[in-house]
């Protein structure tokens, strides 16, 4: 008998994922999170302040609550979330979003990028074409990169989402044998470039998608973490053929710590979703998805959301003031609106990967190289800036430490 | 301009699908739960009795740890899970199953169900053998459904998977051009039949695994759940070669609604599969990790775990007895020396699904057909019945009704 080695095993192991293994990339950012040691300011993750976290009371209310259904909290849930959460999830949509739906149409996820990982599932076969935005949330295109879709990439400016050139583009891939088969897009807060798309845009949008036959995925993470009053309603409250699928999570008005997010749409789509998601964990924690709704139900959240904003608007201002402070005028930036990130330009001959490790290792200060928010190869030149998780101050000591390397850098 | 109407969406998103829907079908048992009735008595589902939860005084103990450190546990956490939780399942592992492992071998997952998930992801295209018992547990055969393997199909007796069969369809299918990749095994309790393999085929399959290069995945959700002193060591105990992908989860010896399991494997399946769970919902929740590793550094489930045994052995007695009274004699059943399940066998004229809708109409009482655990469609005249659940006194009237059904219809 021939015995393999685990040299050997190590390879076969290798060699039975080789052709998925370029579609499951580490990211850049999680990769980069190992460089980082204590010393260096860090605005590479999206990582919400602790500060925005419920407070230790209402939790252990929360809590007491929970023990007192024991039985049910630690038990198996549906895959489709406990109906109390879901409906206490409608009437919060409903207050705060004028989002109407049913039961039938929501579904609890972990987190956001459980959504998107069973939109790519249920949706994409492989050379299926999907816009996005130029640029766009990286951890989309990993989530629908292992089903080999085909991007189209529209570009994003201060109105969010390019939707005269999405309507071109839609008509010039439709005379091809693979229309567009969705937009992907992520209105408010538009990761990473802080974007709020205007009312007009969402209205051309939901028109594209009804006179061309496709669907908008509306990716709504950061759609409370808004910066001024006159923020446009979500599209999927404007939607009135069915056609978006809006997806948000807990993680930046709760806590990313409890891992939830829910899907409304179509029933049909809901359908398919809750099947996808029996085989990939059967369903979501019970307990978390408990103590989600003792806050819900008690607008414990809604009212923890001036808070949050006045939170955040903070440090986007102090990011903000010490960028247009130190920044050399040869980098130009957007000014957010909503979210937790700036998106910066440098000139074009400066590669922000390599000056990342540089800016690490000289400087001490870290940042998201914008390169992977591309799907058209461009963006060498950008980086996204995270002002959610460092104090003001220290956010202003970051900025100037990083236009100090980026003025070394200039020709 | 045209416009879709929402049937027209409606059939566009279901074509979107339609080559996958086949793979992604709704299991049996999830569809079945939905026609029980309160009066039911129901064998159905594998939930635990909540008598085996941890008890409220030490949820209260650990959820004040929790807060006490609630920036990091409300948190974001690491795509592999925590390390100090991992570090505490690698000490419980070896104090309670002599497997040793670091902590780059060791992978906390979303129950076991997200182990199977993504073992399909890195592991089946299409077309690849898969070996699995005869029956064998069916979520984990719609896990891997969606990536379209070739199942094998092994018999299962009273010791487990038969090797010895095995071997012989491994010899046979190393002649194609696709060999068998990898065996799914539930060495202990196997799911539906209760076996416990034998240390002789535990050993057998070992060499198997390494004469032929094959790996294998040791399901193990039901290592505890033991109803005699002896119990063999776990397969990947035995592994001196790395091929074995070890899976467990805290469901039964804690709690499912904290939906946590975990992986042990080679340092190179790990990190696949870590990038596979990136993708699919970034990490585990903090939250509840914090928990379970309070529990874990304390002994409080090593000292639970007599308890539980007890518990459900209390159970499988009460069902046995029940049946050995009740039954005919037309009906044949394994004695389960582990798990949650009895699993037997109908005259072959009987079709246990027909069986079941009178059995819930005329009977109140409720089985999974055990058709759905074959992979080769055999198995049209067994059912499982699950004794996890309902209390001993219960059991034995539900098995008195199953017994009249039965008899009614034999010939």
């Amino acid at each position: 008998m021939e015995h393999a080695s685990l040299k050997e095993i190590s390879i076969l192991i290798t060699n039975s994922f080789a052709n998925r293994v370029d579609r499951m990339k580490s990211s850049d950012i999680r990769e980069l999170l190992k460089l980082i040691s204590a010393d260096v300011i860090s605005f590479t993750g999206g990582a919400p302040d602790p500060d925005a976290f419920p407070s230790p009371e209402d939790l252990r209310d929360a809590i007491e609550y929970i023990l007192s259904i024991r039985d049910k909290a630690f038990q198996y849930g549906i895959t489709d979330g406990l109906p109390s959460l879901r409906e206490a999830i409608i009437r919060f949509m409903e207050r705060q979003m004028s989002i109407k739906a049913e039961l039938r149409n929501v579904l609890v996820t972990i987190g956001s990028q459980e959504g998107l990982e069973i939109v790519g599932r249920i949706f994409i076969n492989q050379g299926d074409k999907v816009a996005v935005g130029l640029p766009t949330y990286l951890a989309a295109l990993q989530a629908f990169n292992l089903w080999r879709p085909k991007y189209i990439g529209v570009p994003v400016d201060k109105d969010g989402l390019n939707t005269e050139i999405l309507e071109e583009l839609v008509r010039k891939h439709r005379k091809t044998r693979k229309p567009i088969k969705f937009v992907y897009v992520v209105p408010t807060g538009q990761n990473p470039t802080g974007t709020i798309m205007s009312l007009e845009r969402r209205k051309h949008l939901l028109e594209i998608a009804s006179s061309y036959d496709l669907f908008i995925v509306e990716d709504d993470p950061y759609g409370f973490i808004t910066f001024h009053d006159n923020i446009p309603p979500r599209i999927k409250a404007l939607d009135t053929e069915d056609r978006v699928i809006y997806m948000s999570t807990f993680s930046k008005i709760f806590a990313p710590g409890v891992r939830l997010g829910w899907v409304v749409a179509n029933e049909t789509v809901i359908k398919q979703m809750s099947l996808a998601i029996q085989a990939i964990n059967l369903c979501p924690p019970n307990f978390n998805q408990y103590m989600i709704q003792y806050f819900l139900d008690r607008g414990l959240i809604d009212r923890n959301i001036p808070r949050i904003r006045r939170l955040y608007k903070e440090k986007r201002d102090a990011m903000l003031m010490a960028m247009d402070e130190y920044m050399p005028r040869e980098v130009s930036y957007y000014r957010p609106d909503a979210g937790f990130f700036v998106f910066a330009y440098l000139p074009d001959y400066i590669d922000a990967k390599k000056l990342l490790y540089y800016a690490i290792d000289k400087e001490k200060v870290a940042f998201v190289p914008g390169r992977s928010f591309f799907v058209d190869g461009s963006g060498y030149n950008t980086m996204r800036l995270s002002y959610s998780l460092p104090k003001p101050d220290v956010i202003r000591v970051g900025i100037e430490r990083l236009s100090r390397v980026i003025r070394e850098h200039l020709k």
